[in-house]
């Protein structure tokens, strides 16, 4: 029996998602509350990995059990179980061949930045003194839906096949409280991507880069040429959509 | 010259807004921050005082100085120093005379509640595992707007010369996220008034008060028929309202 977990974590205290010797990993933290009550080791396998210190309100992850389980039942047991900052918010039974991520069709990510001091988001937000051109930001963000190859946005020497990712959606939007967000959806994500893409278009918005200079940074498939990576906790993970046929038999 | 500051802070870590010996409190985070930039000792008065713990997203305190300041530039220099977790939102000039606790007209808490776990909210929430029955606790609340004495709800042995406060708003509501809170604003509120009346009300949402026994409660002016307080980290203080005339001479 497959089940996909949906989650919501707060990463400042873990190394990612992803399960590192000697690190608080919350896939961990997930296999370690399944154990604690199942009696059985069960490997959980999410989406993607996410870097230390990202947050999620939407990763997604598989775990296969021997026993038929009723789902509000797990749900309601691992969130006594894991700690404060992990929740599940649903459990849902997949079909058994369905994978938390190859099947992923789309992933959104939402980068937040303030430019006011908040006593209540310096978890969750990069706080920028001088307010950006976020209008500029836009203009150079747009390149990024018709970019195919994002090596310039890539950790150096990763395992993958291809840097090439599908980005649909790109764009800056003021919220109601004052705050910016940085909303991109794309197919798959290279490892640090947004945070790069982040980093690279506040050159822009600070006047440090033109727009022509950021389509040559795209072009040029070339790491150094970007700009720094903006800090790990400004960025969610919000979604992870798969296709409908995924659920049912 | 006297100032007011609009302040912000995330009270978890503090014994509350007023100054304790050897405890960590937001007053004295901002006296010490204004002597590092001022190098003179100034006394900061608040509005009131509030429970280890609990929030503001709204705290006025006033100051004053023997020089006259540009209230930017003192925002920017105390925002600098204070602690990420205490944030300034504003500060202006008032009369010489204003006072940030004896002016205050009327003021506004706010207590969240939740009934599913959130990695994001533990700090900021009471989590509820069962959903209590909002729509009595509605009826029982609005008892509060025709009461006129809350011994009932204040802390014992207090020196305050009356328990009598005006309460004009009362109530729960539903937020988009799932979430719920209940908004009460009254000219004045005794110490622990408000997670005591919270306590109280939950009793009722769960069935084990009606609200005819509520009334009983709120007539008795005896603490000890009560409810418990509700914890501290889901009440945040919203707002403290000042006339017009003491912020112009």
């Amino acid at each position: 029996m497959r089940y996909f977990a949906y989650l919501e974590f707060d990463g400042t205290a873990y190394c990612g998602w992803q399960i590192q010797p000697g690190e608080p990993s919350v896939q961990q933290c997930i296999e370690d509350a399944l154990f604690t009550f199942l009696r059985e080791k069960v490997a959980v396998t999410g989406a993607g990995r996410t870097d230390a210190g990202v947050h999620a309100s939407q990763m997604v992850a598989h775990f296969d059990l021997d026993e038929a389980r009723d789902c509000d039942w797990l749900k309601s047991k691992l969130n006594g179980i894991l700690p404060a900052d992990i929740a599940v918010r649903r459990i849902v039974r997949v079909r058994p061949d369905a994978h938390a991520r190859f099947d992923a069709v789309r992933r959104t990510y939402r980068y937040y930045v303030s430019m006011e001091k908040s006593a209540f988001s310096k978890r969750y937000c990069w706080y920028l003194p001088n307010r950006p051109d976020f209008e500029l930001m836009n203009q150079a963000a747009a390149i990024l839906l018709d970019t195919v190859d994002f090596t310039s946005f890539s950790k150096l020497h990763t395992q993958t096949k291809t840097n090439n990712c599908r980005v649909d959606r790109a764009c800056w939007s003021e919220l109601d409280d004052g705050r910016w967000v940085f909303e991109i959806s794309a197919d798959r994500f290279l490892r640090n991507m947004v945070r790069a893409v982040v980093g690279t278009l506040m050159k822009v918005g600070r006047h440090q880069m033109s727009v022509e200079e950021f389509q040559d940074v795209v072009d040029s498939h070339d790491r150094c040429k970007a700009g720094d990576s903006a800090p790990a906790n400004g960025l969610f993970l919000t979604a992870v959509e798969y296709p409908d046929n995924i659920f049912t038999e």
